[in-house]
């Protein structure tokens, strides 16, 4: 499987640490500190899940390196939806005008990014599809209260659009080597600790501290396994690309397998929590950094629980 | 592919056409006339998505032909969403505390089973999982309103739970011989004839007309596609399950195939439109009058716009 272009979207408006100090007197200092967040972006009154989705989408036409008629599959992936029936690989398949191609909108929350490419995976394998495209969009702010003084200040509203191919397109294609998933529903607090209950306030965080410490642990974890399964080695990794939830998850992640800063990127900082879409943004932001050869590791972990890896060569 | 094993669940609060008749003044013949629907089923407030996708999974279990433990794989499907984080396929792996699987939520509004099983089948193509459990659960009345006069008196709770298996298990296995799903998004309207935004408002039906042409047309089409490429015929047809939205869409389609109304199985009468659930109860309802060798299709068509069919055969 390989990656053969990938495009990102971010609203205009940035809300700084400024705000939530006003709304609910908390330091810029100890969110920096928590966090590491300074600045996040606010997707405006028009724009939602799927307008986010559709201007990536287009944002990566203008280079696309061939016809988006041959996009065989559309899978998009949010755990914060404008719309179910309708939904964002809908909106997608509706703007690309491509017709009678398998179309699905999944979450299993902040790693939805490897459950799409997962599913991706599956259809190539059937021999249904040669080609896919998925959309990550996330639209925290419409679910978040700003007034929410555990969590309001955490989120950030992006998408990024990825087309995938089962075969070698050109030379600036990455090789996705290996992607795993898995729930973990069952461990810890899963059930309570990060919700979105859509029809029954929105997000809620009360147990923060049980989302970072299983975080940290699935993502080391996940990380590892991967590199083990393909006869690879940590330090053979050249770039790491976390969830982008928390600086300090980040931080503690990269200390657990020994791996030195420089390689681990990071947008959590202007950014802010953007979800399923975080991965791929910091992706999109660094590819053309990439070096052939290069091993460039996401892992990523959601509430609810769940947890995946993906090893790719550029 | 093969279907090893099937459940449903059933809330037991009973809405009949009274309640409508009195709220709204819609005259209960005249429900009966345009949709086929006598009553439906009301999840009390104490159940939601989750509870009725693990009550669905619970009754299932006790006759499971095998331990629990060895599914490899969750999806869950709903366009009706308790927990978008914590999600249906999540709240079910809680509920059965198997660690370590791929545990993914879809959508694809009222087609979700098929694409549900259609992602299985490339989890099974992969080598990456032998045996999955689909769980589909909609609760419609935690988003529709019963105010409103087009569409409130529609809508069903319900839930299914489906256990699928790579290769044969034993004597009663149905055969999945194939199972196929598209995306119509950029058909008709599409885009706003039903929809389901969470944060605003929920169900909203304004061009129940379009949903009703295109319904109509692409289970007939989608039938007619899978049979052919299986060589087979609609005579050849034992029963056959289209999507459980509407009586009158029902029989257009039945009379399109020229498949007699004997054939074709339907619980739209007593429990409403149940969304991605409907076809898979009408499935497990009648699971114990298939004779072996009889041909099965099942066809879906959802908001949004989507559609599949799948070719069993007992």
């Amino acid at each position: 499987m390989h990656l053969n272009h990938i495009s990102y979207y971010l609203p205009s408006q940035v809300v700084t640490n400024e705000h939530f100090n006003k709304l609910n007197n908390l330091s810029k200092d100890w969110i920096i500190e928590r966090t590491g967040i300074k600045e996040r972006r606010k997707a405006s009154p028009q724009e939602n899940t799927h307008t986010m989705g559709i201007a990536a989408v287009d944002i990566g036409l203008a280079t696309l390196p061939y016809p988006i008629e041959e996009v065989q599959l559309i899978v998009g992936a949010t755990y914060t939806p404008h719309d179910t029936i309708f939904t964002l690989g809908h909106a997608i398949q509706n703007h690309l005008n491509i017709s009678d191609i398998p179309v699905v909108t999944i979450s299993s929350a902040c790693s939805s990014l490897l459950n799409a490419i997962e599913i991706v995976e599956g259809y190539f394998a059937m021999g249904k599809a040669e080609k896919a495209l998925v959309v990550v969009s996330e639209h925290n702010t419409a679910y978040s209260r700003d007034e929410d003084t555990v969590a309001g200040h955490l989120w950030g509203d992006g998408a990024a659009a990825l087309w995938l191919s089962k075969e070698k397109i050109g030379g600036n294609d990455i090789e996705i080597k290996d992607v795993t998933t898995g729930g973990a529903g069952n461990v810890g607090k899963a059930k309570e600790s990060v919700v979105l209950k859509p029809i029954d306030g929105g997000f809620e965080m009360p147990f923060g501290r049980d989302v970072f410490i299983h975080a940290c642990e699935y993502m080391a974890k996940a990380t590892q396994d991967i590199l083990k399964k393909n006869n690879s080695k940590v330090e053979e990794v050249a770039y790491f690309i976390p969830h982008q939830a928390n600086y300090r998850i980040t931080k503690n992640v990269a200390q657990t397998l020994a791996l030195p800063m420089e390689k681990v990127i990071s947008n959590v900082g202007y950014l802010g929590n953007t979800g399923c879409a975080g991965c791929a943004i910091g992706l999109a932001e660094n590819i053309h950094n990439f070096k052939k050869g290069d091993n460039i590791v996401i892992t990523v972990f959601g509430g609810g629980y769940s947890y995946g890896a993906m090893l790719m060569q550029a």
